[in-house]
């Protein structure tokens, strides 16, 4: 797990315990990789308990790692008193999710205030080879940080 | 769980013997709640392991009942020497996915040949009471059926 | 041309004023049917200048009055001190955009202060009957606006 | 206007009839800025005829040009025997429709046989500094070219 030295460590810090708390993330075996200024990437081991009826990941797990990968990404954009939900986002699914891996890249196209809007490609990669899987393209909104109980 | 009468058996069968598949659709506590002619219905019981980070449903859940809703709507306008598969979909998130369960209502727009449009509401049930937490419309497309090994 | 007795006058024609300053309206011989609470319908002559290859009306004609309709429809839910604008939509093209006449009616899913979330259907007109050509879903934001000169 | 060089003269030439026989493409003020295998640019002065209620360029037209460097961007990629029309796209839009032009930057993301995923991006360009004003996400697909007649 690598992490690009730009991103202030603090934006980094709330990023990751944010990610921490989705229990969804653990269930799909996903785990971020490199996160940068604008950027975020999140990789999923293809759990048994995520498949579609060949065999192959399910859609809602390429969309959740792809989702999340964005919604990250414009994480490291906000101040620190906002989170962001996802207004919408849609997915072209490309090929079958099967391999070693997923990986989603997600990335911020247009930072804005109110808006968000964002990018992830999902490959799937095994060995030294990826294939892509799918492409998001969707709008963040910030919301108020929930004050900690 | 109830089913539309007006179906046909051999295609509710097949239906429900792809949902029984998707190893996702038990990870996420989901099961088909009613099935008729291009109409498809799936609860979730938001399984503790399916949060975002506020600990509401993930966005990932409330898409993949949807985008599953969507798609057994489509298999039953198909022939039965095909299955489908998601070619794009895209959600709208209204509300956050919080309630007794989630219930997506998916629907055959058009059917085509080709292409099969669909489209899903994503209810949030507390109790008497139903709130919209997601729409999603999207295109299924259909695929040979895997001869059985 | 009708309108739904429902409608405040003062929105009314709030919403008739933008729609003329819309030249892309005119150009496109479309004109708006009727006005709601959350509803607007708008209908085009399918102009000769809006063609796309095959003489079928334009993939830009039909998202043109379908994002209007839907925008509009936004618009009469607004407070007289704000716009809209379209932030992200949706189209799927379900059949040839040919016949009399095209019709989009756009109507408001789930109004917000911040995200207004849209949906239109766009039909082909042939005499008495009518397919559907369209759909979109998509998403208005409000802008102030801006001040008379 | 350049062509790349790459591109097969028989697709250049069909392109570019294809386009000449858009009719909306000439009311757009649009014309072709560059071909090549899966690429396509489109331009357009953003004529009087094609502005929303602000004064800025339209949706419509934004989206027009988008689309169609998408789809012509797919086309360079299809066999003689065949046309493209656009399944689905959708659009997000970034910022006012305003400057000397826009600029239409289409692609092919993944070719397919039934299905070719494209994206495009829009570009406000004022002098020597352009500005993003919209991407697409979307679905092209083949259809058989109708004979000459």
């Amino acid at each position: 797990m690598t992490s690009d030295t730009q991103l202030d460590p603090t934006i980094e810090s709330r990023v990751r315990a944010s990610f921490a708390k989705q229990s969804m993330m653990r269930t799909l075996g996903a785990e971020i990789m490199t996160l940068g200024e604008g950027r975020c990437s999140i990789r999923s081991s293809i759990p048994p308990g995520a498949r579609q009826q060949q065999g192959f990941g399910h859609a809602g797990l390429t969309f959740s790692i792809g989702d999340s990968a964005a919604g990250y990404a414009a994480l490291t954009c906000m101040g620190l008193d906002s989170e962001v939900v996802t207004s919408e986002i849609k997915i072209n699914l490309l090929a079958p999710a099967t391999g070693d891996y997923l990986l989603a890249e997600g990335r911020v196209i247009r930072p804005g205030r109110r808006l968000i809007t964002v990018q992830s490609e999902v490959w799937a990669v095994t060995g030294d080879t990826r294939r892509q899987v799918a492409v998001l393209l969707g709008t963040m909104v910030p919301v108020p940080l929930t004050p900690p109980e």
